[in-house]
């Protein structure tokens, strides 16, 4: 048996017992019942997920996973395919916004070159970013598939070796990605997984105008009819219409499920990688929070097949796990309303009149 | 002349020139244009707030001003006055909803009684209580004005002064609130200042049920009958259907604005504060940003007046400053994306093709 299918077997449901005594405390915290609203949500939830009435988000990771796209030949994007190891260059300098938004939140970031059309041996070499390539991007999913099957698994994998490695030193998980184009393979995974027409899923990405946009639906509508995803078959969307980095997100929470810790999905590319963890492995889906609604029409419709209301909504559309980081201080707040308020017997205050 | 009048008179208009220059540089940012959306806009509002292209928030403080309502006797809240006082000496022992939440976000607590019905002169005379008490609570607002109109005075020149006193040590105020049964002199301030019904901007507070809120409508109903609030008029608007709290707090921010300090308004209560600085001064509303939107129904009709869109939608109904709190590091976040990004040219990457 293959680490996927092992990783997929050991992913359980969420802890009840915790939740239930973490709710208890919750209903006697010192304020109008549940006034701290989705804090308390989440703050159960984690404990669910943790197995611990008493959870911990002291130590925060943000993996970034970073990967190029052969459809970006087709005028996809408003970028050149040399930014993306330009921006991993920039994740390791400590100037991009993932890199200011992770110190807020207090969490380290960590950079996976999962298959960029550029050479990153440096930094890899420096110990500054994982390598775990699948090779220089992807092939043009507008003319065939985006990579073999056996690839697909191999991405799966190595994002599950990435969250089973981090996750001895890693309490939350941020997951985010780079990959100039990748909002276009996002768009085709959400269209055969949500069963949406392309146009419906598909947005300006990183700013493109009208006409542009209109290729980019066709060029999506090209690759499901080229490649003819089949969407009970996740491995075979992923391999077909699919991305390197989008199949390490996807390996990333199914690997911190299996370890029950929870993930911050940041934007739509995470959010495509979760949907394909969702057909893999449904239970995964409970250790996902949803950071952010971002400004791609094709997100709303994966955040609700996920069956995720997001944190924050303030028209984000970065990536890099920019919308995860800005959410991790939120996360800490749940659980830290959980362990370290008092309730009304603690505080000597008095209770609600009867 | 007084110190309102004189406060009022050194509010100026937001700094152009600074807002420029701050959108300058986030339209250079190394990601696709304007693509962390109201971050961004938040940081050119910042930059134009203070006067400078590159704010800082480092220095944050959670102001909470406590008070108490004669109201209450008609069984408005589902929480005895007594609450209160014990709330305050929880802020001060530090297991508070907001001691929590300030502590995340790196911003210290001032508590500052405006007038409560218990004996805070322990934590006043140890220095963990600021004292500018207007009474033990006001008067029933059911039955006439909650207080005369130069004690309302006196509480919005208690606020500034507290701002005044604290702006050479802070960067970024919160403005948050204490005081059982203080969402009904918020509905009623609401109502006459945004001209709404009763029904539509009154909530169910603490957690009322249906019986109780249909009570609460109708005593709102009835101070607006028996006091005759002029909405032109916003100190007799305070004096008659106010609470302590809310005049410090509109004081606050008329006392920050003057400063050019920016203030992250908390929930319904602060944003009924809010309201009335509007009327006072118009321009006092640009120096101010809405942190959350809260459960509480006048809370919208409340953000429209002020034109704000909040940061937040956590159903959260607590006070205490706990949304203000929340909302800090998006704020912080913010500023520092334009102070501490790269630039395309700083960072060495390929802009957008032409």
């Amino acid at each position: 048996m293959g680490l996927l299918e092992s990783t997929i077997r050991e992913i359980s449901v969420l802890d009840e017992a915790a939740r239930r005594q973490a709710r208890a405390r919750l209903d006697q915290l010192v304020m109008p019942h549940w006034a701290l609203g989705r804090l308390m949500d989440t703050a159960e939830l984690l404990a669910a997920m943790t197995g611990t009435a008493r959870p911990s988000v002291a130590r925060k990771t943000v993996v970034v996973m970073a990967g190029d796209h052969g459809v970006t030949a087709e005028g996809v994007s408003k970028y050149p395919a040399e930014v993306t190891p330009q921006m991993v260059h920039g994740f390791v300098a400590g100037h991009a916004g993932i890199n200011v938004l992770a110190g807020i939140a207090g969490a380290r970031v960590v950079v996976v070159d999962m298959g960029v059309a550029g050479d990153l041996s440096a930094p890899v070499r420096a110990g500054k970013v994982i390598s775990k390539r699948l090779g220089p991007g992807t092939a043009n999913i507008a003319r065939g598939p985006a990579m073999d099957r056996a690839t697909a698994v191999r991405g799966l994998e190595a994002g599950i070796e990435i969250a089973r490695d981090l996750a001895d030193s890693t309490d939350l998980f941020g997951a985010g990605d780079m990959g100039i184009g990748n909002t276009t393979p996002s768009s085709a995974i959400v269209a055969v997984l949500c069963e949406a027409k392309p146009e419906d899923v598909t947005g300006r990405g990183t700013g493109i105008d009208k006409q542009a946009w209109e290729r980019k639906v066709q060029v999506v509508r090209r690759a499901l009819e080229v490649n003819k995803p089949d969407a009970r078959d996740p491995v075979d969307v992923l391999a077909k219409v699919g991305g390197f980095e989008i199949a390490g997100l996807a390996g990333l929470m199914l690997g911190a499920a299996a370890r029950r810790k929870p993930v911050l999905v940041d934007g739509f590319i995470s959010t495509a990688g979760a949907l394909v963890a969702q057909v893999l492995c449904p239970l995964s889906v409970a250790y996902l929070l949803a950071a952010h609604r971002s400004v791609e029409p094709g997100h709303r419709a994966a955040l609700e097949r996920l069956g995720k209301q997001p944190l924050l909504d303030l028209n984000l559309r970065l990536g890099e796990g920019t919308g995860a980081a800005l959410a991790m201080p939120l996360v800490e707040a749940s659980v830290r309303v959980l362990t370290e308020m008092a309730t009304f017997e603690e505080a000597a205050v008095s209770g609600a009149k009867s």
